[in-house]
């Protein structure tokens, strides 16, 4: 070794295992494309729409929080790191709402909440609570490539089970989870992960009908500790039609199988990244210790703004706006496909979502769609449209010729134009 | 083994090492007794002054930053994970102002600024990115104790290294550095952290003449890779009287070894939860992995408001009245101690704070300070007043005759009660 690699690595910090563990994340490719291709209309980007962002009611909450100077300094000083008392009494009213219930009924204490930045810290923290290297989580193929992210990033082994167009399959999930029964594995698995409403990458739901077997299985399966299932119930109340859905979490009575987590930054404003988890009493502090660790409490006063939202009963007209919206958005987009893949529609499917912000979207095997294919590439340089590629959403890339579109952001006109754009480029490739 | 154990367990899920790791928390007893003690005067608690937090200020920027849609709703968006570019222009500037130097003169790219939800996310995420279980921390004696809590949380070996009134020991630090080296355990010295103006929990800054020589050590022994300099520097801005001290950051003028680590929670609102990090340029992207799994982003909306804040010149006005406030305060605690201790000043000492919101007291060694201790039992229960135990703030609890005492939130009349209170505990146990 020469003098300059000396000098290189002693003016370099020796990292930890799990740094590395946690670099080459999809997301850093995804946003570094973003910035490559500022002239491209984005399908890709995870972004809320701009037009229904609560200007006008984050400026009346705010002045209201903000209106007695002595209630003011509560919510300009440290909170717990559970969060707001004030928040989470609003969010056993919001849960019951939800769940059709009452809070009594709810069958939880309101310890049981906990607030989060996001719910992306909760996901996080569960992660880290629950996994030591070498662990197993069990997710939907595809799920939220993020959380592929904090899995690896805690040397977590993932193992995908086969999904339609009604969300993860129960056999499939069985089958598995007998399988690992079968090897031993069993004590090394600690999650169940699933994105339950409106998938992020595919927009599909899981069915009803699967919803009771998929939580008795976890519970059958649960022989040498708690498998724990995480919930990621982000985009649950972004409901454009199609059936009303129960929780999994109501699907577990005894309220110690499910976390379920949520978010008010699909339904609000994620610029207060205000998300809340609802846990079993088992793993409240252990989430607690963790959070302590990690920054011993989100922003006080965006969760008591978000309280005096709920507070006010001026949450729920805004959220049927919000959807009212995007189901704009989203017919504009499933209109677009039709008129513009109609002559590929023996090769080109996607599925047809009732709420959240994606399109699913697969092209013949032959057609690869990742950062490094000829369609990315002719896509983004030729016909500015950028989307993202569907196998960031795999753990192993399984799958190579899918993609996922969002009608976040972009309004109608330009949904229709970026469907245009990246019908011809589809089209470019196809034989 | 009994069905009701089986039952104990296989309802719990099976947790990771670290969640054992993260248990049994200083701050959580503390907490716990805060609560069990609600009729105490707390001079514990490590909040700021309630009198002072920013509501008008607060109201302001809100206002400002929500009056023009267009504007307000790039606010309400989700940020990057490194956080608002406004902000980080505004932290150039006022980064510069404190280091008495130009932006361009800083030696930094504004890229090398990462905002977190308070410093204390980026003290966990550089413990996170940096320990490996069994590697070393080196700390002052005593601490921040709740770093020890995020250090024991990644495994990590902690070694105390003795302080005076001028903070840690030049020498002593360089005596352990040489222990380490000759016992070939250097590779394992992952960071030396230090807070360096008006430690928490000793109110002693690290003198100045001791700074330059602290940097070269680090220098001097990262041979097999660049030790970590963490600078906590939370207390910076909260100057009372004393000299003003130079950075240990601007002991280095490479930029390559220190983290300075500072936040809005003393000078502006805890509330908001926004603290920044300056750091080498070798360890931005670690820190923006970690982070993007962690949350992906802390409040966008509260990063625009303190950058507004800067912007509009509020700032500086704001934390002269603090520093004003805080400076009658801690006057207060220190005649009361002059007044009230002065029968028993052979055997009571303390320091005197230049800044923050701590005294640091000693006691006789026969008299432990403890939350099982006499002391404690007797001041909470039958004078009604409650302190920090010093132990908490050591790896292995080395001195026992110690307490923090805080004058962030009490008023001066309430100060000095407190004192007089803590006072007659004190003089009860002394011989």
């Amino acid at each position: 070794m020469g003098t300059a690699d000396k000098e290189t690595l002693s003016s370099s910090p020796r990292f930890s295992q799990r740094r590395y563990w946690s670099q080459d994340q999809a997301i850093s490719y995804l946003m570094q494309q973003g910035i490559e291709n500022p002239d491209c209309l984005s399908l890709a980007a995870g972004f809320v729409d701009f037009e229904t962002l609560p200007v006008e009611l984050s400026h009346k909450a705010s002045a209201d929080l903000l209106a007695n100077p002595d209630e003011a300094r509560k919510y300009l000083q440290y909170g717990t790191t559970a969060g707001s008392d004030r928040l989470r009494n609003q969010l056993l009213e919001h849960l019951a709402r939800m769940e059709e219930t009452s809070v009594e009924d709810l069958g939880i204490d309101r310890d049981q909440l906990v607030l989060t930045t996001g719910s992306q810290q909760l996901l996080c923290i569960l992660a880290d609570v629950l996994f030591d290297p070498g662990d197993i989580c069990l997710v939907a193929a595809p799920t939220y490539f993020v959380f592929l992210g904090v899995l690896a990033g805690v040397g977590a082994e993932v193992i995908s089970i086969e999904g339609d167009e009604n969300g993860i399959k129960v056999e499939a999930l069985q089958s598995e989870l007998e399988r690992l029964k079968q090897a031993g594995k069993l004590p090394r698995v600690k999650m169940l992960y699933l994105v339950s409403y409106y998938e992020n990458p595919t927009g599909v739901s899981i069915a009803a009908e699967r919803r009771q077997p998929i939580v008795d299985l976890v519970e059958q399966y649960s022989t040498d500790h708690q498998i724990v299932l995480l919930e990621d119930a982000a985009y649950r109340e972004l409901r454009y039609d199609g059936p009303e859905l129960p929780s999994l979490w109501s699907c577990d009575p005894s309220r110690s199988q499910v976390v379920l987590a949520q978010t008010f930054s699909k339904s609000f404003a994620p610029g207060f990244r205000t998300g809340f988890g609802v846990l079993p009493k088992s793993l409240v502090q252990p989430v607690i210790d963790r959070k302590g660790n990690e920054d011993f409490g989100s922003s006080h006063f965006n969760q008591n703004l978000i309280a005096t939202i709920l507070e006010k009963d001026w949450y729920s007209n805004h959220v049927t706006e919000v959807c009212d919206n995007y189901r704009r958005k989203r017919d504009a987009m499933l209109a677009a496909l039709e008129e513009e893949i109609a002559d590929m529609q023996d090769q080109v499917s996607w599925f047809t979502p009732h709420g959240g912000l994606y399109v699913w979207l697969t092209v013949p095997p032959e057609i690869e769609t990742g950062f490094e294919s000829e369609l990315f590439k002719y896509a983004t340089e030729v016909e500015k449209v950028m989307y993202v590629p569907g196998q960031l959403c795999y753990p192993q890339a399984d799958q190579k010729n899918q993609m996922r579109l969002s009608f976040g952001v972009l309004n109608p006109d330009l949904l229709r134009e970026g469907i245009a754009r990246l019908a011809r480029s589809i089209r470019h490739f196809l034989k």
